[in-house]
């Protein structure tokens, strides 16, 4: 089935232990499109400048990505400065230069109403409220967010939490969204605002997915204990950007592949996440998620099986 | 089969966000060996001061653990103050009062030389290996060590090292003793300094094990993957102290009862571990380890298995 996303497309230029690389393609929209698709088509509707090449362009279509709905207008694309020298764990912003994303008003192409998901990237909560209402018919929205719109934009974000299939953030933002320094009883808050399953990313040790009596629909209380996908012991973490993004592509790809969103389905989705997460932060930028296989993907799969299963 | 822990037996003064405890029963010794002691024999060896009372002792010999290792010697007991106000992931250290521990020197009973596991709690390096030296015929060591000693006591503890089947350590301790801040790389770095295998802790996070070509003697080069335990996701930690140690006796308990350490078992182990810390933060000091069942403990394995298994 296909996934819309909507969110960032943009140029970054990073620092890391490991080298620097400037105006390399990036944006959440761009890694989650080409994680998800190696699993499912992908629709992109995002907003980029004129400093936007075909070839830029072209890392998403030969991946199969569509790319109808990425809006080019004049003035320069969003421009990410950001460096990982003092912490692998955590970005430090240089710079954030918005230009065209400034006003981005997404506007979703006719030959997108059919998209049967939708995964709204961290962008205004506003925005995300907006595509989701002119997509009503979709099977499954998820969504992500960040420190900023919890903070600032509360009210605005608040609409959106109840709109959303799952949530999937990370630890910091799960417990500035609760306001609880404990992550279980963070998730628990969280649930009872709206997300219908919570999926919180903790970086080098993985991620949780926490459910609700929501979780499953045709299957209330389906899935009561929590399920924690590892992540995969890297000797070299190249550039951490987009791993978020790539988790969430890798994830949502997985399931909209699968004819049912089962609990079973959904923690192999976990499982994928991690896998295309540890593949993004090998090389810089999109480098790595441009190159990948099928097969390399499940080699991967089932190394994380190895590394977390008892037999 | 049985286990010979050699460590601190001691009183623990301790404020967590949920209150606060004087003098409680704590050390290493005494969380490992009552974990420990629902998997196995356990035998201690410490010190203990004219304030150790015969209830404090029947704390131990209630749970099976044999005690005629442990020193009764004018003075006071080992005193810790501590505190997790700040955060319940790291102790701040209020206040150090080694009393009698400060000259201990470790005495084994004639009737504890067929032990047939030994655990080198967190003690001076010296101690460890002097006790090691006088058991030459156990079939398995595992040991831990803490920042302290990796800093100020480095070429003692690379004497210890060697010697040991399992080094049980935490994050922050494998970074500094590999003086590296990427974990698959300081693990290398670790194992090619002596221990066979190494188990690192990720406190809420779980744990990981790292293996060598020596991990399982008779069949070199068994497992090469790293294993990666839960933790649970606990709504409540009442306080986290002695989660290490009775990590430790959880997943030495676990092995010492097992006929051959395999991969299987050593994975399985590492599960118990995760669930004996997880019982041990739920109440203060050792009140929760006081008072399990075989069959809790087995509960809180599957719901272990549950939480990280695709199937």
């Amino acid at each position: 089935m296909s996934i819309l996303v909507v969110g960032s497309v943009a140029f970054d230029s990073i620092e890391t232990p490991h080298g620097r690389v400037d105006r390399v393609l990036g944006g959440a929209a761009t890694f989650f499109a080409l994680s998800a698709s190696y699993f499912t088509d992908v629709r992109v509707i995002g907003v980029v400048g004129e400093d936007f090449s075909a070839e830029n362009e072209a890392v998403l279509t030969r991946r199969g990505v569509d790319t109808r709905g990425l809006e080019h207008v004049a003035g320069k694309s969003f421009h990410w400065t950001g460096s990982y020298l003092k912490s692998l764990n955590e970005a430090q912003t240089l710079k954030t230069e918005l230009n065209v994303f400034e006003t981005f008003a997404p506007k979703i192409p006719a030959a997108y109403e059919d998209s049967d998901f939708l995964f709204l990237a961290n962008i205004d909560p506003v925005l995300q409220a907006d595509v989701r209402r002119q997509m009503p018919k979709v099977k499954m929205v998820c969504g992500d967010t960040m420190n900023y719109w919890i903070h600032d934009h509360r009210e605005n974000l608040n609409k959106v939490l109840p709109c959303l299939d799952a949530l999937l953030i990370n630890d910091g933002e799960a417990k500035m969204l609760a306001d609880d320094g404990n992550l279980l009883r963070a998730a628990g808050k969280i649930l009872a605002t709206g997300p219908k399953t919570l999926v919180i990313k903790h970086g080098e040790y993985g991620a949780t997915a926490f459910f609700s009596e929501r979780s499953f629909a045709e299957k209330p209380g389906l899935a009561t204990v929590p399920f924690r996908a590892p992540a995969l012991p890297l000797d070299s973490v190249v550039d951490p950007t987009g791993a978020g993004d790539s988790f969430a592509g890798g994830f949502f790809g997985y399931l909209a592949s699968q004819p049912e969103v089962t609990p079973a389905v959904f923690k192999r989705a976990m499982f994928y996440g991690g896998v295309m997460g540890s593949f993004a932060v090998e090389k810089f930028g999109t480098e790595r998620l441009q190159q990948l296989s099928r097969e390399e993907i499940d080699q991967r799969f089932s190394r994380f099986r190895e590394l977390s299963h008892l037999d």
